[in-house]
């Protein structure tokens, strides 16, 4: 069975942190359950806090972007908080750019962002 | 290796969400990983939340109320949240009360109880 990542709701927002490098397994397994999480929350926000990840390959890195996207399609925003300048270097030398997406430095700017999104 | 449990960072306090049933080493482990961010963090505040956790065994509950005794020690204010009437039921059977212990419905409550108690 693959790890799972704990995925907790907070106000209006799903927030999930991912501090340890994931495996394939593991990474498709949170796109599923993020994904069904908010259909049962009704999150319109998610923020996913990368501050304890120093490392991504491009599978783990796709996942992300597909994860974003897909998210955005059940109308929910997405934060990516605390990109370490070792991902953020090999994003875009994967040419994965994720322009769409808003960042910030840490969760809790991660989560004030969303707030002021949302319009709360 | 046992599965780590995130914790995050928020404000000045840390949340826990413990979304399945622990074994003994991942219950120990966890017991240390938090009591060793407490002290890295300075953190104020401590959110445990159990609401998807259906069952609870004699020796996770033992660690639970020691960490919450360790966390005290070391400053820090501890509510659990989301306790599940199965669990409540297992504890007081067990004759653990956790009676200085404060509890909330969620999360949301949780941290309004811990910002109130530590006056913020």
């Amino acid at each position: 069975m693959p790890a799972r990542i704990p995925i907790l709701k907070l106000y209006n927002c799903l927030l999930v942190s991912i501090q340890w490098e994931l495996d394939d397994q593991t990474a498709l397994h949170f796109q599923e359950h993020l994904l069904q999480k908010l259909h049962e929350t009704e999150a319109s926000g998610v923020v996913i806090d990368l501050t304890s990840v120093d490392i991504i390959d491009s599978f783990i890195a796709k996942v992300l972007g597909d994860v974003i996207s897909m998210s955005k399609l059940m109308g929910a925003k997405v934060v990516l908080t605390g990109i370490q300048p070792a991902v953020a270097i090999t994003l875009v030398e994967l040419g994965i750019h994720l322009q769409d997406v808003q960042t910030a430095l840490d969760l809790e700017k991660g989560l004030e962002t969303l707030q002021r999104e949302l319009g709360e």
